[in-house]
């Protein structure tokens, strides 16, 4: 599943984002990588037990713990304290699939990535290059979002970020642990919760198959999630 | 889920039924019963494997084939065929679950018990007594149902027959294994399906919450089913 | 599965919970009802953050933490603070089904609502009307207890307080979410618990059928509870 | 997954097919739609149950029966008697979501609609328009494959045939059950499988880990595998 | 699981077997090695689709069907027709796992390999070596029974027979698809059996506790088995 | 599945916690026995609110979590604080399975036991008698371990320590709840794990083979792990 969420971020808050980053201390992401990673990441990364990944990391969390379309479709059980990179010219993510459990810093708490998320913070013709690549069943699907948009796809899949040919993309990356782990039911629900949204508006909330649906909806949910 | 079904045989059909049961040689019900069985069972039944068994049996197979509240509310895979046993004065049959598991006579197929079915073949007013008696987690539910009409329950019910205290009852009870093999499954794919149709007729086959909705309940029913 | 567990508040408990409950603060019930329920909510609540709801909820929890036929029944994972309501005359509760995630007050965690429970604080002769009326597979169940006594039924299930017609009747209820999510798995391990419990007594704890069947009790926990 | 198999027809085969289809008497495909599908399908369908439509499914069926790629990706259980349809122009097939279950005709078994197949018998430059389009998580996919090639799609998705605008589309189209019912682990079976194969030529048929692999990979098909 | 059922062949069903089994035309096992097996495999066969193959495999198979240890442990759903090897002096068959799936000869069914069976036909002072030496979690076990014993042990296992070093080892090998895929879920059935039928004798068929086990046995076999 | 982790506590720790253990006030294991181990439980214990079992058991558990062997193989998500016994002549444990739920002393917790540890703290030759032995489906399985060394088995298994005859026999014993509940999940991740680290070596980290296994691994581990 590719979920486009637009405006996570606005203009305002865009820039204090860009003010901050551009004044960090940037460092190689080699040193965080794992060690098959380590063949294949080219690219900058923040300290994120440091300031500013803190602070900006922290507001991203708050801003996704409100934000009605994020928490339909990903269905949020943990997610990971955002981390920030930067791609200059001639860098590069080769092709991996993301690690299954982490440890969150910090805490003594595991989380299963189920989600990937990017968020953009640079804007699409601040930089050639640059895209996030993702490997689907249906071929490849490449990803260049403008900046405050996000994109969530399957932790599952082999994704790369093509090389930087020109200027320099940063963004914040994550993942997510959904309390519904299958995606395809994940999608079901999402479905079905948008077919009873709709029938609110065009038969009432007291219309017996929007009351029918939406019971079938809790107890969907209730068979298939897993809150930890 | 205790489901009944209405009108399975008509008038008709239920007199000839009776003209070829009164007809026919009952024997002790003993004879085809388990080990544990033995205790608790106290009535006739007709010999499977001889007319009028296999004809009325057959007939009632043929009824239920295409019979859309019998499909919708139970996804037949396999139908055992029909049984038929006669309760007199005192007779009764002790409470009992039912075999997980049952060859279908003259086959090499097994069949799980899923559902539990009990045909009524004599009006209530011909006998007293006799009600079957199902255990649920709401406390004993008794049920005694026109002639022609059908009860459908799940085959993990502990239940019985209690006595005959006057006249005779007769039926004809058999069991289902159904493609979805969980009974709240069944119970959401019933209401989803209950809904689609409603939404049908109130916004019209095309209307993209009906062809979602449909959608939906066809994904559902492929993740849960497993014809044999 | 409808369990009815008698007895949780003893008479001089009911007494000092009257006692607070008469004196305390009630608001509409509207307040905190979801779009959903807004249409069919017509009662007063207790301010949960508040005292005497804090109090009264804490006694309540202590009470269930040890309490056998309790936690063999509900394999409890997660209780939610209960909360407590009022309905006076012509005051109603529609029918509904209950969301299937709540956030549990004052943290970060998430229930997932297995069962309802609704422990009754008025006498039955203390009101008319009222009864807590749940929607079976076996046909519409009206309960309505002595106070102190609590019911446990399915949180799947489409339920609603009838209006009351006289009197006032008090409640506190919340949910739990089991280890066990499977109400019928919870049924296997509550009934065979039962029997391991009266074979230690008839055959004595060290029979090698009461050691394995409670080895068996123990794996079929193992393979269904998921502890959070 | 959409996997598309090439060649699964050869030239000879084709013009054999295409003489055969060419006389062949098209139908209304009205007639063999459900209630849902009436308003959108318009296009002609051979009859099933007649010849040439009969003789061509069995060539198809035994033709893929010995294919290597079809069965490491497809893992088939049950495969429904190839059907066939002519889009001429402005004709078209709305958007749908296929059954979940069908009647094998002349059988009585029930196949479930695991995957869904194309098999195109009219060259691309043959046709204006009638792509093939299924909406996936990453946005509709549009398939218009050479004369003799095959697509596979997950059942579950949305699809439709855009109108011809010129020219003639002929195909042959089925469904097939797999032993594997998700697409997930069918997908992670295809992967290991070819892992194994890879291994076997760089590293040998007895490599420990070639063994070790080929008997994971076994071992997976046993946990996830049912076959009918 | 590794399982010993003794004396599914008496002594003079086994001379009977020798008799044939002497005589018959042993091939090389090379034969009908799969790739990987092509090159730990070094025995004889006999081809299965000739006498003396045939009648002596539905010996076995007919033999099976009644015997109430056997069909209580393996739950069979499918057993595939009985295949002979022969291992002279130098023959082995090197470690190697089962395949997961098989057609069955002669039909279009396919069986999962949930167990593997080696029924011993020459006594174990006959030959030296040929030990059936299976692969556990608990270290290497080795297997030598008595002619005419049997052997069942999880597919699952990589396994092997070791060199004979003197004399003649002959046996029956087959596989068998059950009913209940999970070999822990096969234990608990089959130690839930025995204490059904301990109890049975000890306290009798109508004790409420034989009656409440009894009943769980069958509906914990109604949530795991799937007859084919 | 039982896995023996050796040298888990070197020559030094070993001689401190004998020091320790020696000095230390050991009480009647009767003490803390449920009511059915009560019967067959003959040994002394530490008293785990007090030191120095406190302090051993977190030397050990911080031993564990940097332990990659026992990581890989048990893939641990909660770990019962260890708890330590000792058997001096004739004392003994009868075979029981352990209980499947247990609540973390000091928290709030509960742990399900999948795993059953026994970490050896005096050599072999300083007792005789005291094996721990194990009933397996491949018969009982005895362990005696060098001190230092660790045997971890499945909690399902019964399972005993025979009477020492003959000097003192010290072990600390603990629980896992494992992240992947299922003993032959869990056994196929420590194969696939094995098998990715053997190809890293021979073909190197960035090969495709290397890769997509790795993949294959993450993606497996997230179908299959439950964090809490
Ligand atoms: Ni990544
Ligand atoms: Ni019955
Ligand atoms: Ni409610
Ligand atoms: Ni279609
Ligand atoms: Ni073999
Ligand atoms: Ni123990």
């Amino acid at each position: 599943m590719l979920i486009t969420i637009t405006n996570v971020l606005q203009a305002n808050e865009l820039q204090q984002f860009r003010e901050h980053l551009d004044r960090a201390d940037w460092q190689s992401g080699v040193k965080t990588a794992g060690s098959l990673a380590r063949n294949v990441k080219h690219n900058q990364q923040l300290d994120d037990s440091q300031e500013p990944a803190i602070s900006l990391g922290n507001h991203i969390l708050k801003t996704l713990s409100c934000h009605p379309a994020f928490i339909s479709a990903a269905l949020p059980d943990r997610i990971y304290p955002p981390k920030f990179n930067r791609y200059s010219e001639n860098e590069t993510y080769g092709a991996h699939i993301d690690g299954a459990l982490m440890q969150i810093p910090t805490t003594h708490l595991t989380l299963r990535t189920d989600l990937s998320a990017t968020l953009f913070l640079t804007e699409p013709d601040e930089y050639e290059g640059g895209e996030l690549t993702i490997e689907t069943q249906y071929g490849p699907q490449r990803v260049k979002l403008p900046a405050g948009d996000m994109v969530l796809y399957p932790s599952t899949s082999l994704h790369s970020v093509s090389p930087v040919s020109k200027g320099v993309r940063i963004a914040s990356f994550f993942w997510i642990q959904s309390m519904v782990r299958d995606i395809q039911q994940r999608e079901m629900l999402f479905n079905l919760d948008s077919s009873v949204q709709v029938l609110t508006t065009e038969l009432g909330a007291v219309h017996p198959e929007t009351v029918r649906l939406s019971g079938l909806y809790h107890n969907l949910l209730r068979q298939w999630a897993t809150p930890s």
